[in-house]
């Protein structure tokens, strides 16, 4: 299922010494020069890997992926830029390539030198260990993940292969930490951009658990071109595949119970729409009311109120778990508090909220925030 | 202490069946027609006591207010609007004044009809009780509340008294559910208005917990008129009371261990000190790590990063409880992780961020996130 022309590989490179058995430094691999796009972060403090990816994905192709955990090489000042570029020129002399045909990754905590002297040494056994198994590079990027996050799709002939990281930190724009996907189809990486510029809207920028941005986020695309594709199926496929990888990043949100799917429908726009749902989908108060099962749809409509959407809000109608809990803003005659309750007990919740205004239509996903949720973010550099 | 011609009063009226011993319907009698002023909730979704007092206000004069905790009156269409007229019009049937001199005040859970039957027989018991203690008044608005809040301050011959509850829910703007200025000095309702408005901004308005903001927030003011008093005097003693009642509402954050104050300092305008501060404030990332005393600048420095405020990342200074973490966008030469570990277990915790721009100037307070805050919140109604 691996797309033509790419191979991989990890290696354990000491990032968070003195662990030194843990897969923190990964690669990609593509025997032909791919044409390539990205996307990042909109936070105004960029993490090293960032400005750089920034800088070559200019260039339009690359060669290799460079990505490593346990470190964000954010906020670490010119030496982590220097770092960086260093990785990146190591991994293309051992690869016989450009080090601007190396895009790099990073993700982990923030403010802490990048161990460029751990790292280096381990780069020819990188090299060397490329092959056909991306299992150990999709490990090599996972921080406080529970699962991998790899999927593919297939367009005719070609395949799409998707690989993300996420957790926490997972808010709209953008929905992860890092993502990569690998095509081999033919695709300019003008087609490319478009294709993940539209995709990302309604897939990765529809998530949020706890409404933070960070620093290091990316998604980075890579296309082979070694085989023929119909460009509509192609783009369909790229869709799926970050469809898939937006729900398994949300699914895997810090100490999360629920995967919840917020659909606001009725309102004036789709802008008004993504607003009032992103505001439902970061209220503390309901995200902890649906960790607690509690049919709490007030503060659902609540959030609704101070999201700042023009709203009428007699006309507000609310169902939790498809159970009619809101009818023109109030109670529904049918409500009954158990029964919402035992519905919540499901892992997949959703809510829906028409606002009976207009045509705009969002929706957004997102989880509870458990116990366990503070407890890892408490804890998160020990 | 109190400012003359105020009484207060307080019944338990099974607003919460089947408690029957909690203080849940308060009053504040005014022996003259007050000057009165207030401020509401910018949530788009209005309880009924806040739709009615929106109305009221206007009049410019107040003789009571009629509170009650255990629900708030919200999102229970026609028929809470009823209710709380019922209410208003029994109040001022016993007092003998108008039922457009009674302002009333509502704080619970939302969407369950006020239980008006069992409220209107304790009227008559309620008005017999007026007397000079505040005390049951200032319990019958506490609702997650662990302490009453009640403030006082001089300004010549004069008295400011302010009550107020707060708990969850608390986020600019408005800073808390309920809160009532009582003052005897002589104000127009206009002068009032003014005072309590510009108060606000760097008071209510700047403190959050959990960045939700509710259907009932209300501030009301009332100025009996029968001491003579100096402007400034009096605009400073309101401001002392606004910022006392602010600051108890947040260290009673729901589940709160620490009070944070954040000040964000060399920004380019009030206006971007204020939303990056904010920024790290609403940062649930930024609260979990403070709950576990984590030194983890790196949180606040992205917050800053993603608040959309233009900033210049090589230029981000940062202290924390008075230590240098951070300088030059960098981790400071002197960072010693476990000396802010050790400092971050104090109750109160500064935190200081120079963004090294321009003027701005600008200090918000929050608290931390606690185990405590998700288990309050995800069984509130229970």
């Amino acid at each position: 299922m691996i797309p033509q022309g790419f191979s991989f590989a990890a290696v354990n490179a000491g990032v968070k010494a003195p662990d030194v058995t843990r897969l923190d430094m990964g690669l990609v691999f593509s025997t032909v020069p791919a044409n390539a796009a990205a996307v990042f972060t909109t936070n105004r403090v960029k993490a090293a890997p960032v400005q750089i990816g920034m800088e070559i994905i200019r260039g339009g192709t690359l060669r290799a992926i460079l990505a490593n955990s346990g470190n964000a090489n954010a906020c670490t000042g010119p030496e982590g830029i220097a770092g960086a570029r260093a990785l990146m020129q190591a991994v293309a002399d051992e690869l016989k390539i450009q080090p601007h045909e190396v895009f790099s990754l990073s993700t982990g905590v923030i403010g802490v030198e990048l161990p460029v002297a751990r790292m280096l040494p381990k780069v020819p056994a990188l090299v060397q260990g490329l092959g056909d198994n991306p299992t150990g590079f999709v490990a090599s990027i996972m921080t406080t993940d529970t699962f991998p996050k790899c999927v593919y799709h297939k367009a005719g002939a070609a395949t799409v292969m998707g690989i993300a990281k996420g957790a926490g930190m997972i808010a709209p724009n953008m929905a992860t930490t890092l993502a990569v996907v690998l095509t081999d189809a033919r695709l300019t990486s003008a087609e490319l951009s478009d294709i993940i510029r539209d995709s990302i809207q309604k897939t990765f920028n529809a998530v949020t658990i706890d409404g933070d941005t960070s620093t290091n986020d990316t998604l980075v695309a890579l296309a082979s071109g070694l085989m023929e594709c119909d460009k509509q199926a192609l783009q369909e496929a790229i869709h799926a595949v970050l469809h898939e990888l937006a729900l398994m990043i949300v699914k895997d949100g810090e100490g999360a119970t629920k995967l919840v799917e917020i659909r606001v429908t009725g309102a004036s726009s789709e802008d008004d729409a993504r607003t009032a749902a992103k505001a439902v989908a970061n209220s503390l108060l309901v995200k902890t009311a649906l960790f607690g099962q509690d049919p709490n749809w007030g503060r659902i409509v609540c959030a609704v109120g101070y999201s700042g959407v023009p709203i009428d809000p007699t006309r507000i109608a609310v169902k939790i778990a498809g159970l009619e809990v809101v009818r023109q803003g109030k109670e529904a005659p049918g409500f009954d508090e158990q029964a919402v309750h035992v519905a919540l007990g499901a892992r997949d919740i959703p809510i829906e909220i028409d606002l009976g205004a207009g045509p705009g239509a969002f929706t957004v996903w997102t989880t509870d925030i458990s116990y366990r949720y503070v407890e890892i973010n408490a804890a998160y550099r020990t």
